[in-house]
């Protein structure tokens, strides 16, 4: 039996006393009931009792992030915020994701006693952490399979989101390859739909790449979209796998622990995982799993690419959040690899300098769909583009300077750099 | 190819025009990219593209729900909070959970122009909600296999929570079937670990329960949680079903869409669906999921049970809102059964006759695990208990007054009538 503990960072608040209702919290998790049963033994409790670290105080006086039926409240009420550390013994836990979010995200955000809380982040103790298997490939087998020893590999995204047959998927895989293309992905949003079957999918793409290959000298790497069932994302992998692919991508929150777990078991290839719902488990600040411990989680599990969002995009979250995302993916896990953060929503290379300066690497995969498919010169100028961004990010070079001598990078710079979408336009 | 479509309202909430706003959410979810790019045509936007069919203002000037990084808001900006309904073509999914998330619950909730963004409900057209498996037991099915014709399933969990072997296990759920009880589950914390594997309970329990059917004639249903990942979920199936069980329970958030949904296909036992993380998904009113939607989600998926909390509970909701979430599970859906709405959560009894009046029906678990085990008069009388508060919650008879001729109920009053928690004594 080990004595070794999980220690979690939780960030609560509670209109009753913060130091009762962390201890609620770890009662819940662990061992409690609402009255004493017979079997609660003090042995029972020392073995497998979640305990209270340390509560710190952030803020009192806030009122209260979450409603709650808690009763005799008054209807001013107050609260107080804190930074609880709580630890639960490694024995309660298998080794496997389900159970980590069964336990340290689990009925603990339907307490009444919290109007607050949040998973802010979670450290695994080495014996526990290595019975995960851990990202497979990381960055640097992700670097070695897309035989790009060095700085950012450069994707983009299948655009229409949806609706190109595989036949018109595939000869706009062949066009962004042959302009040199490093990555390429499916949308979240296009899964297994009859009007384009995953399987006719694989087949006319990796031909595509195949051709590819035999022109250039060079195979982009290709992320199918394989979420579904579990024995369908282990099906379609080995589809993938035999048709000579190199990578396959899951939405992490739409299949869930379970299934991803197993496919990384069963996986012989790179997992790109996409995090569509994200939003909806983070972006109230009082509530949910920050991205500090929602990756480590997916870490564990065996993800290999991890997408964190980008700067100036499409989406809510400030730069320096992003960046900050992205260093976590390459910031050390135990025994296990570093991940490629992946940079998409509204990026075409303008964002480059700025994402280099806040991220300090280029061990990253930065994505593209309309500034690639949506530039004046076509998608070879729009691939262009991005490598001269990047250049300039690199160099320290101002992006208009470098534009001056790369007509690609300047034309990117006309054509995106005044809208940072078009949504101004009311064009959806 | 089908022109049928699926139905949703989201609540939004914008600082910019909502029509606006929801056209965006359209866009995203569908084909749009941030520039328009060439495959984009009109025959894909529409055969593909999602619409927006309505959106009505429910209120103007509140302050924004959710931070955004939108550029330009003023300081004090206020929002627009409508309900969009948007329309998705049938055309763009998978007949499975993972796809229907991916879509549905995906990027949208990210979206810098929604300070508000909550999925509320959703309506599949027939001919795609008939390709999901649905519940394959429901309410009647488990009924069959409990042998409960009538009247609440009373049930209970394993308490503690964590910390017995399975030895213990199994001879408290000797007490627990000998005492009468219908139901009893694993507590949702306790997946697998090394003290208590999962392999060893399924014996020891299997063996405690057929003693206690050949005492009692009856075999109580044990809901053995078999979260985990996607093949030792199977595995774990087959050792239930093969050990003579009849049910195996799962954490729906905490394993996710698509082992459940294959779980089901393998499974010819009920899936008891414990919703541990759900606080996390709805509970801040403009950001997540409402019940109504979730349920019908996991209902397509083949739950058969499914957790709605309790009224007068240690949890953060209203009792009018508990009552309306069983109501939802007992509403039609289409081809697919009702389900078994499962109430938990600092329940003793005291909680029947108001449950009774406000769900209408009494077509559902009714669990109690302090309740039952910290009953003064042991577990039988915790049971006893449990009966005699619906008996008069059935009867229409004031729970004091029933209590004056039934001693267990009157023991559970003096007991647990007090204190609807521990928590005021600071004992967790």
């Amino acid at each position: 039996m080990s004595d070794e503990r999980l220690h979690c960072t939780y960030l609560i608040e509670s209109p009753i006393d913060v130091e009762k209702a962390a201890e609620l919290l770890a009662s819940e998790q662990s061992i409690g009931s609402f009255v004493q049963v017979p079997g609660e033994t003090d042995d029972v409790l020392r073995r497998h009792g979640a305990r209270v670290e340390a509560v710190d105080r952030v803020e009192d006086g806030a009122l209260p992030s979450l409603a709650t039926s808690l009763p005799g409240l008054a209807r001013d009420v107050r609260t107080t915020r804190a930074v609880a550390r709580v630890s639960f013994p490694v024995e309660n836990f298998a080794p496997n994701l389900a159970s980590l979010f069964a336990i340290l995200l689990g009925n603990l955000f339907e307490l009444q006693e919290l109007t607050g809380i949040r998973l802010e982040d979670v450290e695994l103790p080495a014996s526990f952490s290595d019975r995960f298997p851990g990202p497979a490939f990381g960055v640097a087998g992700t670097r070695s399979l897309t035989d790009i020893p060095t700085g950012p590999i450069i994707g983009t995204i299948v655009k229409p989101k949806l609706g190109l047959p595989p036949e018109q998927i595939a000869a706009l895989v062949e066009t962004l390859g042959d302009a040199g293309i490093d990555f390429i992905k499916d949308d979240e949003c296009l899964t297994d739909p009859p009007s384009a079957p995953l399987a006719a999918r694989v087949a006319a793409v990796s031909r595509a790449l195949d051709r590819v290959a035999d022109r250039t000298g060079r195979k982009p790497m290709f992320a199918f979209n394989v979420s579904g069932e579990s024995d369908d994302m282990r099906r379609s992998h080995d589809l993938v796998a035999a048709a000579g692919g190199t990578c396959i991508m899951v939405s992490l929150n739409a299949c869930g622990p379970s299934a991803i777990g197993e496919l990384r078991r069963h996986s012989t290839l790179p997992l790109h995982g996409h995090r569509a719902g994200w939003g909806m488990l983070t972006r109230h600040p009082s509530l949910g799993i920050s991205f500090t411990a929602y990756q480590k989680l997916w870490r564990h599990a065996g993800v290999d690419h991890l997408h964190v969002g980008g700067l100036q995009s499409k989406f809510f979250e400030e730069d320096a959040s992003v960046a900050a995302s992205a260093r976590a993916c390459l910031a050390p896990l135990g025994r296990h690899a570093a991940v490629m953060p992946v940079f998409s929503s509204g990026q075409w290379g303008g964002q480059a300098p700025e994402t280099f300066r806040q991220v300090g690497s280029d061990d990253l995969l930065y994505l593209a769909g309309g500034g690639i498919l949506g530039h004046p010169l076509g998608a070879a100028g729009g691939v262009r583009a991005l490598r001269e961004a990047w250049e300039a990010a690199k160099l320290g070079i101002a992006l208009d300077d470098h534009a001056a001598t790369h007509p690609a990078l300047a034309a990117s710079i006309r054509t995106f750099g005044q809208i940072r979408t078009r949504r101004g336009t009311g064009n959806g």
